[in-house]
């Protein structure tokens, strides 16, 4: 009927517009906007605010709001004092292998940088979830994601001190921690469970990775077993939404 | 070292606070509030604004601002005029299985309402990316998806007219249209592939599902084949991110 010829099927429909056709001002402004960053293409420098609200003749308030909402969707991003025409979302496939891989893959150059490094006693809620002893030894990592230099997320690694004691002397932390547990300990990946959500960065997080606060994140949370069913790891890993999708392969 | 006792590990680390110490206001009483959420549990009754301002001994608009993230993660909801500490939120699976069926393992109530149901040549993007052909007959149907007669998502469907023929006159759009694909005319799911993302809503989804404008949500993007590798169906699905994580199990 009305369906717009060529839309891109994964669009929203009718771009967005609701049945009753009163269409809030910034967001006309957003779907003219659109229009310009699909003409620009990836890196192609936006017009400033200003020019933006006289060309659509409307309060640079407006213009901000529209371009607010462009940027937490990772449509633009941020260079210098200007906006560019952001590239599309890093597709990291859900699976046993490792950021670095799936980073890899993808034509990037995968970093991490070490935030802490600290050993307690296992917690309860730890031990229930991850299938370790409440009081046994466990370390927590927690390290910044970085993708061609960009700092893209931030995970916590919980794994029990037995299984790698010498994480804190033996390991570099700017490297794959999959690669580390299968190269020096011959630890392989049997299987994991994962669950993913959307939540809001804390000011914290939001500091370490270096985004605005309340930038809608992606949360990945994992326990994994080794081959022999064994628990390894409980990980908590926080992907930035503006830069990060998921795929999966769903097989009988 | 410093690890909060206790603390769950899918929690954010240190409760969100900065290295440097300086806690937004905001955030400060939102910590606050978690801590009555966790004692007031499901249903429980949130003091009012004002209430909480004299309380916590701050401005209206921090509580304010406080409560509109609770609110966006799906910590608290509304309730006639008051704000209540809402349920976890649901849990479906990433499967080839239906909504459907995801919900009522959960034991709620699944429900769909019929947006609309149109019928128009098939796009050249819709052809690529589903291996149909340009400019066949393709209907695409939009429903709002319910739990327990909460509206939580809106499902777009796009599928060959050759595949459904009836799909207008044959077909319950509150029923499942997996259950009807299969009990009806015999296809059955082989694979799919799905990317996972997180989008702000439009104003347009905002009204039809019933949520705050720009509250984020999950899409589900999916691309499947039918047992015989046959391309079957186009979908998008937006989901609240307020009320749904995805969980997948992974193995070699």
């Amino acid at each position: 009927m009305d369906y717009p010829n060529d839309q891109s099927p994964g669009a929203p429909v009718r771009s967005g517009i609701p049945e009753h056709g009163r269409i809030p001002k910034y967001y006309a402004v957003k779907a003219h906007i659109a229009v310009l960053i699909e003409e620009l293409g990836e890196g192609g420098l936006l017009p400033t605010e200003r020019d933006l609200a006289e060309k659509y003749e409307v309060a640079r308030e407006t213009v901000r709001q529209a371009l607010r909402e462009l940027l937490l969707e990772g449509k633009l991003r941020r260079q210098g004092r200007g906006t560019v025409v952001a590239g599309p979302k890093l597709e990291q496939p859900l699976s046993l292998a490792s950021y670095t891989e799936g980073v890899r893959r993808q034509g990037r150059t995968p970093g991490r940088t070490l935030i802490s490094l600290d050993r307690f006693p296992c917690p309860q809620a730890l031990a229930t979830e991850a299938g370790l002893t409440r009081g046994e030894p466990v370390w927590h990592m927690e390290r910044v994601l970085l993708a061609d230099d960009e700092r893209v997320g931030l995970e916590s690694t919980y794994v029990a001190v037995a299984r790698v004691p010498d994480l804190d002397r033996d390991f570099d932390p700017d490297s794959s921690f999959y690669a580390y547990l299968h190269d020096r300990l011959g630890i392989a990946f049997g299987d994991a469970d994962e669950r993913i959500e959307t939540v809001l960065a804390t000011p914290r997080e939001a500091l370490l990775i270096g985004t605005p606060p309340a930038l809608p994140m992606l949360l990945i949370h994992r326990v994994s077993r080794d081959t022999r069913g064994r628990p390894l790891e409980r990980v908590r890993t926080l992907y930035r939404g503006d830069r990060f999708s998921f795929t999966a392969h769903l097989g009988r």
